[in-house]
């Protein structure tokens, strides 16, 4: 990165932290630019950095292991090295944010590596999941109910979107996201493999352990059929009532469920 | 309403269907203006009307007792009175929806005036909810869990906004909503009232009954302190895991995670 990085400052594309003037800093249109590109999955990946945005979401990543890149600020009030601080005007921070408001600071972070899942304890995974609120509010169930890793299908929206980031709120400086091959990995898996189905198990009856994998599907399709084919105990969220004419529970919803219902499961034995 | 009506025909503020010749129409500039005022809980309320978007949602509505007003569709698809229906072209159906692209028709029902609340089951109180999504998935979750009354205090956003209507997925139709000065309706209250805190007793291993009422509070204050002062029991969702860092859950998800533990030990006793 340090190598891209220096390219990038020689185009004149991120600031040279070293050279800058402690003034107020003017952002040029291809700094902007650059800023801005982050908002695209491609440009994060090949950059290998994502955004945050507002005092308290980045304070968050300050206290993680996450590593600034730079940070844009109308005020000075972070503790970091100064070096990777910008002060910048409220006119040029609207420039670069997403907000019609944005709220003080803009922070740049490189993307951290996955770290190792580790195989013995719940394993939540998600199958192909497009909304960015519903990743957001998954991340921060798993880090609520204790979930270190979290898989995701390689066409599970990028945990580092901006509007991921935001709904983790801080959540996703704890918890291990993994982009893979979800296929790959639950037929290679050698614990017992949940998935959540409409036609099930009873989630309040079912015998749930303290490992193992959970997988949960597609807001629109459910967990699809290649991967069904190893899933050993399809669990069901049952319907109360009389009419049971509910068509389905959202999949952060259920989520909250099932996460529920498996801890509680591990106080009780 | 019908008074109503006429009055607004005769201003050319809503269409005549009586009168209308069964070519597509073009809407006037204050039939257009008068659609789009139902985005605002001020005009909902004047006119006891509401709008619902999109083929699904309008034939959950049409199979309910909530009365159609008028039906706004590029396709004459709803097993309707044809009395009741306006077809109108795309660019029409446009200039009416919310959407950038809309879903093939707009429908205006009637307000349904809200049913007596059955005390002697489940009740779910919120107290201030602001946020049209997060009010939705709570509407889908009372219909998935049986809930039949669900009480707002009067300052929890309106469940006829037409976000809220869209989250719900048809559940509206099944749940009783109905606004109130929910402090009075607690302190009046004869059952068990139950509030979802930060420090209070764990759900998990509380004593949970058949009947009473749950309060879930404000999205960023909890529930205010005048309610506070008449609940009984104070639930709180335990964290799991080591660090306990996060912060809070956001109120919808702790809705799931509270109903399912509520219903789960009403089957189980």
């Amino acid at each position: 990165m340090d190598c891209l990085k220096q390219k990038l400052v020689q185009k004149g594309l991120l600031c040279n932290n070293a050279n800058k003037s402690k003034d107020i800093l003017m952002l040029s249109k291809n700094q902007i630019k650059l800023i801005k590109s982050l908002a695209q999955k491609k440009y994060r990946q090949q950059l290998g950095l994502f955004i945050v945005e507002g005092v308290k979401g980045i304070n968050e990543f300050l206290n993680s292991d996450v590593r600034l890149h730079t940070l844009y600020t109308t005020k000075s009030i972070f503790n970091i090295d100064k070096d990777l601080e910008v002060e910048i005007s409220e006119v040029e921070l609207k420039k670069i944010s997403a907000f019609m408001n944005p709220n003080t600071a803009l922070a740049i972070f490189y993307i951290p590596k996955p770290k190792d899942i580790d195989i013995d304890r719940l394993i939540v995974a998600l199958d192909a999941i497009r909304d960015p609120g519903n990743l957001g509010t998954i991340i921060r169930l798993c880090d609520w109910y204790g979930i270190k890793d979290l898989v995701c299908s390689s066409n599970t929206v990028d945990c580092f979107n901006p509007k991921v980031v935001q709904a983790t709120m801080g959540s996703i400086t704890r918890v291990n996201v993994v982009y893979l091959d979800l296929e790959r990995f639950v037929l290679d898996y050698k614990g017992l493999v949940f998935g959540t189905y409409m036609n099930g198990e009873n989630i309040y009856t079912a015998q749930l352990p303290d490992s193992g994998m959970v997988i949960l599907g597609n807001e629109a399709n459910g967990i699809s059929e290649s991967i069904t084919q190893n899933v050993n105990e399809r669990l069901t969220i049952p319907q109360f009532g009389a009419h049971k004419k509910t068509e389905s529970l959202n999949v952060a919803t259920a989520t909250a469920i099932v996460l529920s219902e498996f801890s509680r499961r591990s106080i009780e034995t």
